[in-house]
């Protein structure tokens, strides 16, 4: 772990820096659970770093910013317009190679055994085609469940990483290549393998990844691939990015650029950056067209038009009824609308409370080096959703009448067409449809969008089962170990629900509602209650429906459902985050904490007996500058000092660039060959700290500390007291709910 | 002026607090425009305050949040909820009234003069048509401008002055009740009186006056209306209303609550808060809902149905050609997007650059007392647009052809009956229309939807004239003494160059295109070019017009048009900011800037000299909390202060409540009868004071102050050097562009 340091004096000792503590090597922290008793003492772990988005304005920086004239400046800027067009192009192409493959593998896969299963509802040979079907699921699974062995960090959705990220922690491996390689691969196949995941999550993790790796032209995997481009090599300018490519990678998944850029900054942003902005929704933009471009080519084959915003995209509302216009929605239906919310909060805290169990039972049971145990589980899931797939499918359906497709409410003659192929029969004749099958026998994009605008065609048994069989099918493969998104599935759940009141208000109470409208506001619900975002998911969907008029109901129903989900417990990336042991920042400090304001001492106490051995012995010390370990060792490496009897002046000089070559795997002090240092030479590390960081003194209260902190992104923020003596240091750690909570009961005690 | 002491020593005499220097009245700020005589020798003015975002964490508030609990945060909290959807409904209301009226005031003048002059055109009486037009208008701007000589700061959009606020500005009497009254009724008569300005632009002052007023519970204006309501009395507080309140105000505008959203928090918002956000959403749609209400209640007769978002609405766009689907745009007409952007950006920019000698003029020649100049100006200025308004109608039309209005692409009967019925036929006859009248003899709104929706029907010369007359005009217009926005004059002026382009295209290339498109990306370009704001302005469009697919072609659009535009000058409002001397902060240092980093003493230097009188005589001072003059006179007024045989503790001791009661118009200095004061008494300023703000030292580089200023929305920054003494102070004044590279050149020259 890079430890830092004060430093005391404007020069340091050699030997000094070698007598620090013992670092653990990135390997040792990929190791994600560990074997907890209770559930509220997983405290956020020490060997989680913070990112620096501060910039460390020393000597070296200084020089290239002397040489920035307004020219390069520009040109500067134009770089990184350029990378963002790049990044926001390359998340899309990355959708649209998940998209391409996905589709190909399912309509492979659907085309043969749906085709099987109409032959065999005459021969009697359904074991046959079950076992085609379970064979070509396990294969896919497998796949995509190997490779997660493989990278680890690849398994799930990766938006709790990505937050984690975006909020200043640094989680190894998160942004590598080959997690990108294994992710993107790996959710298409499990998608392909019908297991009840979305492919949307992964696309933020990917995006991020694309953000992280194509302005450092260089990859940690391929240690090979390395261009001589200095830029960018800062915490700093890797985060900016990041926060484009997650966006991006929302944009294509949703067609939603508006709610990428808001979802960067809900679950990034330190401060608000007008310029940054921009950026990320051009990035945004370019993702979401590059992907609509294509998709438009391939599948309509129409190319230069833009008809598929996203990866999953909701169809276009539109209520007709017979010849006139009727209303999406109207002023009653709010009330109905606010019910749902509550319910969707109450069953998306369910979810999250089973889910959570689940998680802390493999915590507990499976050694995190156990791969087997977790690919088999992956099997099983597959096995028991492949099951469930087709004894619903074939035994729980209810025929219904075809008559209604005419009704499609969709204008877009190809979409229509897709809509009705994707009707299915099993065992329904004389022009009815299977709608059990229907809802389960295809991807899950067009049961959604069949929820959303077919009228009048699932019975209300039916939505009911297929809700409970999804709710808790979909929470028990959301943790298994392969690449898996929660928002198709939760979206899908709700749907089926919102449907399902639909169905109840139209046939007993004869209300004059339109279905499609109950349906997504059924989705929003419990996908809200899963996953308690607020403004941003607020645009997502927003954006997807692509209709202005669901703003309203769709944030009241956001609104209601977060607020009673939250009574409960966390949303589900939240309750991942801890369970990881995270330490994220918060938005704010509690209230509570805000009342305690006053007492002095709070973080310097224990800062300097557990953070830093080095410095107690030389107690007190005048505050002079930062320097990170990493910057230490690097000057150590590149023997930067000079003789005691000589000048500082003779000391080797490192440029700006030098300093940050290694960006972000600074070599470690093990690297070091101690025998090579002489204990007689001096550092003079005066040029390469930083001066003047932000500072505060002994008795700033917590909540002026903690804006601080978050606001300026810190990693360091030391405590420097009247007479300018350092006292103590904040980081990260000193920062979060459960520490603060600790020192505040520990406080109380000592009273 | 409210000066700031830095504390020399726990307490304070009461003797030196009364020899500082003199204040100036709220009255004397008023005066907006001060004769100077070179363009670039505007300085910020020093007497605008700084709004303090900061918290003062004193006794007193430490006392509240003592008393604070969960069950109180809790209420305080819904408190907040109850007061932003108050906001949002009031400021829909508003805009319905002024909706309301504005369209019945134009329909009776347009009924009453259109009836006329069709009568007219047989019996060779126009000129008594002409009469009658120009009396209505001359008495509609005759009462708008004598309500802004009432209330000068209700002049203009008030974009500037909002925009100016959220960026920490105080400037006097931008958010009292009276400004409201005359900028809402103000509006109203300048629209209906045929001005070329719009009502969007001063619906968002007025949504910030509801933001700041309502929760305050009371009215400077009225001194009467008072209730006893503790809360929300800080800056801090009443930007945060102020935010969601302009938010509200674009929201109803344009039926854009996201975009709402996103213009707050581009102008105004330090570091981006989730729960404020959150709440700014909220606060928004509650705004577009309620118009939107209302307004489909009121017009349509539909009440519960949702069909009008804002009160500028861009129509549906759908491409239908005979019967089947076309495009709205294709890849290929990006490119023309782009060349409209720089045209858009060039002409922008030609607009802003008249309109600021045009102001410059004005203040030169024109003393801001001299009022009735201003209202002479404001009817010449009527008089011109209802004359070329009319003769343009009259004589310089062509007659089309009536058919293609059965191309009409809006769906909805009613909205296509209103476009019919607003088709002009002055002098033409057997089906045939006058294409100039249609655009002139109609409000605005109704002329921005024919441009986007009617099928060929203006002959490109009309769409020249068009445009060449309203831009003078329009120019013209924005800087009389009006309340007059300049959205829906830009958006018409660029979407009569968008058709034209279309038409050129269609006509003379014969190119396949959709001309509502066209129409749609000049008006971008245009109002792009001349207001350059960014993602607001992008996200305000694609909401307007409700079809997420334009979302690529208006960003680039508006990104090549700022840039184009930047190339030459600021932005409209950024003008009009800079003419007014108000201190803004832009949203980085330059790069320029940070190249001069490591200069100490930058601001130091000249602080205590200029800034306090009171600590020269003291120096070096112990830094030990900061105490504003406000809280310094308030403590003397109450009598809090002990004799000199006495311990401090027998002082008595004020309350937050008490503190804060009179915000935000704290007592002078002057209001202090000295002879009450007794030399002998001392004040113990301690309990009052904020003892730990934030602060930097000395060789701080400009762009870390920088950022901690802005993000942190402070009013003053404290520089402390090693040992705990204060050296200087940064106000808002320092950080100021012009400030900065003052201070530059003169360090250049003593080099």
């Amino acid at each position: 772990m890079l430890k830092m340091m004060a430093c005391c004096g404007g020069c340091l000792c050699c030997q000094c820096c070698c007598n620090e503590g013992e670092t653990r090597t990135p390997e040792e922290l990929t190791i994600l659970g560990e074997t907890r008793e209770d559930e509220d003492e997983i405290l956020p772990r020490k060997d989680y770093e913070s990112l620096d988005y501060d910039r460390c304005i020393n000597e070296p920086l200084l020089e290239v910013l002397e040489g920035l004239d307004k020219k390069k400046a520009r040109r500067y800027e134009a770089i990184k317009w350029i990378l963002v067009f790049a990044i926001g192009v390359s998340t899309g192409l990355t959708g649209l190679f998940v998209d391409f493959f996905v589709r190909l593998f399912t309509q492979l896969k659907f085309s043969l055994v749906g085709q099987s299963v109409e032959e065999c509802s005459e021969n009697g040979c359904l074991a046959l085609s079950l076992l085609e079907l379970l064979a070509l699921n396990m294969v896919f699974v497998f796949i995509s469940s190997v490779l997660v062995l493989i990278e680890p960090v690849a398994a799930g959705s990766g938006i709790s990483e990505i937050k984690s990220y975006l909020n200043g922690v640094k989680i190894p491996g998160i942004v590598r290549l080959r997690t990108f390689i294994c992710k993107v691969t790996g959710v298409l196949f499990a998608v392909a393998g019908g297991l009840f995941v979305g492919k949307e999550g992964p696309m933020i993790h990917s995006g991020a990844i694309v953000g992280a790796g194509l302005p450092q032209f260089q990859s940690i995997t391929f240690k090979k691939i390395r261009f001589h481009f200095p830029y960018f090599r800062s915490d700093r300018d890797k985060r900016d990015f990041v926060s484009a490519g997650a966006a991006a990678g929302v944009a294509a998944a949703f067609g939603a650029p508006i709610g990428g850029t808001l979802f960067s900054l809900e679950e990034g942003s330190s401060f608000w950056n007008q310029a940054l902005t921009w950026k990320v929704l051009f990035c945004s933009m370019s993702a979401t067209f590059t992907l609509n471009f294509f998709r438009s080519g391939i599948n309509f084959n129409k190319w230069g038009s833009f008809q598929l915003p996203g990866l999953l995209n909701f169809g276009e509302f539109k209520c007709v009824d017979g010849d006139k216009m009727c209303h999406l929605w109207t002023a009653v239906d709010l009330a109905f609308f606010v019910l749902m919310g509550v319910a969707g909060g109450l069953l998306g805290a369910l979810f999250n409370c089973i889910n959570k169990r689940l998680a802390k039972y493999r915590m507990r049971n499976v050694h995190p080096k156990a791969r087997f145990i977790r690919l088999l589980e992956s099997l099983l899931v597959c096995m028991v959703t492949t099951l469930v797939i087709f004894v619903a499918s074939v035994t729980l359906g209810e025929c219904r009448d075809l008559v209604s497709t005419n009704n499609n409410t969709s204008t877009q003659g190809s979409v229509n067409e897709e809509v009705n192929s994707t009707i299915r029969r099993f065992f329904c004749y004389n022009n009815t449809y299977n709608d059990m099958a229907t809802l389960f026998f295809n991807p899950q994009e067009v049961a959604i969008h069949q929820l959303f605008h077919q009228n009048a065609t699932f019975s209300p048994v039916t939505l009911l089962l297929f809700f409970v069989l999804y709710f808790f099918m979909s929470c028990w493969t959301y943790g298994v170990s392969v690449p898996s998104g929660l928002f198709v599935p939760s979206l899908l759940c709700g749907a089926s629900l919102g449907r399902l009141v639909a169905n109840v208000l139209k046939i007993n109470f004869h209300m004059q509602i339109y279905s499609g409208t109950f349906a997504l506001i059924g989705a929003a619900a419990f996908l809200g209650g899963v996953v308690r975002m607020t403004i941003s998911l607020t645009v997502i969907l927003i954006e997807s429906t692509n209709e202005i008029t669901y703003g309203l109901p769709i944030m009241i129903t956001l609104m209601v459902a977060k607020w009673t989900g939250d009574f409960f417990n966390k949303g589900i990336y939240d309750i991942h985050i801890h369970l990881k042991g995270v330490p994220l920042l918060e938005w704010e400090t509690e209230v509570e904490m805000d009342k305690h304001v006053p007492y002095p001492n709070l973080y310097p106490d224990q800062s300097p007996s557990e953070e830093w051995t080095l410095e107690e012995r030389f107690r007190p010390l005048t505050f002079h500058g930062l320097i990170l370990r990493s910057q230490l060792v690097n000057l150590l490496i590149c023997g930067v000092c000079y003789a005691e009897n000589q000048s500082s002046a003779s000391q080797p000089r490192l440029s700006h660039s030098e300093m940050t070559e290694d960006y972000p795997r600074f070599p470690d002090i093990h690297d070091l060959d101690l025998a090579l240092l002489n204990p007689r030479m001096i550092v003079d590390v005066t040029p390469y700290m930083n001066p003047c960081p932000y500072t505060v003194s002994p008795n700033t209260c917590l909540s002026q500390v903690f804006n601080l902190f978050r606001t300026m992104g810190l990693r360091h923020l030391p405590v420097v007291n009247a007479v300018g003596e350092i006292v103590g240091i904040i980081t990260r750690h000193n920062l979060t709910h459960e520490f603060l909570v600790a020192k505040l009961r520990q406080h109380y005690i000592t009273i």
